[in-house]
């Protein structure tokens, strides 16, 4: 199935010259919601993967449909001071200032082999930090997978490596 | 599945005298994963609900993978200013201030009856908010369901009425 045409475009939001990209559209649609997790999931099926992990709050929303899918774990990764028991944090930069993110640190065994999952994927600075802090707890990040992609923005050359691999179901280049 | 044996309890947490109940235990064990969700959407299976709607950020967790068991759509309910598109909002109270709602006023359309999905009923008070906002589009919110209910604090009781069915698979009581 067509994701993209699902994917609602908002000119100019939330400035001038940014087309926002609106996953809330597809998320009304029972069987594209359906084929994007089976998308999401699929390469990786058969025991590549032992958990899925994903980044407050979008990637919270695919994250757990995409583990049920695999029948692995979901890990959730979420903004400082939200879990609850230890965890282990990475800062990373935005346009203006920094963020941060965190991770339960029994939420994952060492040398597993993770699946990272989000909605969409631009500069790629969240995704590196997920990453980061999964490895700093012993976990892997085998592959990346993401709905949306803006490849203008180059997010995919900044998470690959170490035989990673990155996947997105749509991309939205030039327009 | 006895669900209520893979949530962690965290004593003191946030402050003492708090025994915090995290989810985030469940989530790493499949099994778990699918018998909560199977929990919180069978009894609305067969065409009684429209949509499932879920509150940032861990309404999102289960909302998805609720709405797919029901093979319908995900509406999405956001804190202020993350929702792209044109938004209705409503303001609820915290032990502290306030905090705000929104949903795209497009997501639900007049007469649609909804499941309102979230990981804890505590006090209701932002299912209370979640309620009027959705109402405030047109939907209709039939029921409501959580992972944990915390009985002591009252929530199932500020959002009963007009034949609203409040569910919970698992609850805290006096503890």
């Amino acid at each position: 199935m067509d994701i993209k045409r699902l994917i609602r475009t908002i000119p100019d939001h939330p400035k001038p010259g940014i087309q926002f990209r609106d996953i809330t559209t597809l998320l009304l649609d029972p069987a594209g919601i359906r084929s994007a997790v089976t998308q999401l999931a699929e390469p990786f099926g058969g025991g590549q993967i032992q958990k899925v992990a994903g980044v407050e709050a979008r990637g919270f929303i695919f994250g757990l449909a995409v583990a049920m899918e695999l029948d692995v774990g979901f890990v959730p990764i979420r903004k400082p001071g939200k879990l609850p028991w230890e965890t282990v944090g990475e800062d990373y930069e935005l346009e203006y200032g920094t963020d941060r993110v965190e991770v339960h640190r029994d939420a994952i065994q060492a040398g597993e082999r993770i699946l990272l999952v989000d909605d969409l994927i631009a500069t790629g600075g969240t995704a590196a930090a997920a990453i980061r802090v999964i490895e700093r707890v012993g976990g892997m990040v085998d592959a990346c997978a993401f709905v949306i992609e803006l490849p203008d923005l180059g997010g995919r050359s900044r998470l690959e490596g170490n035989g990673r691999r990155i996947l997105s179901i749509c991309s939205f280049e030039g327009e």
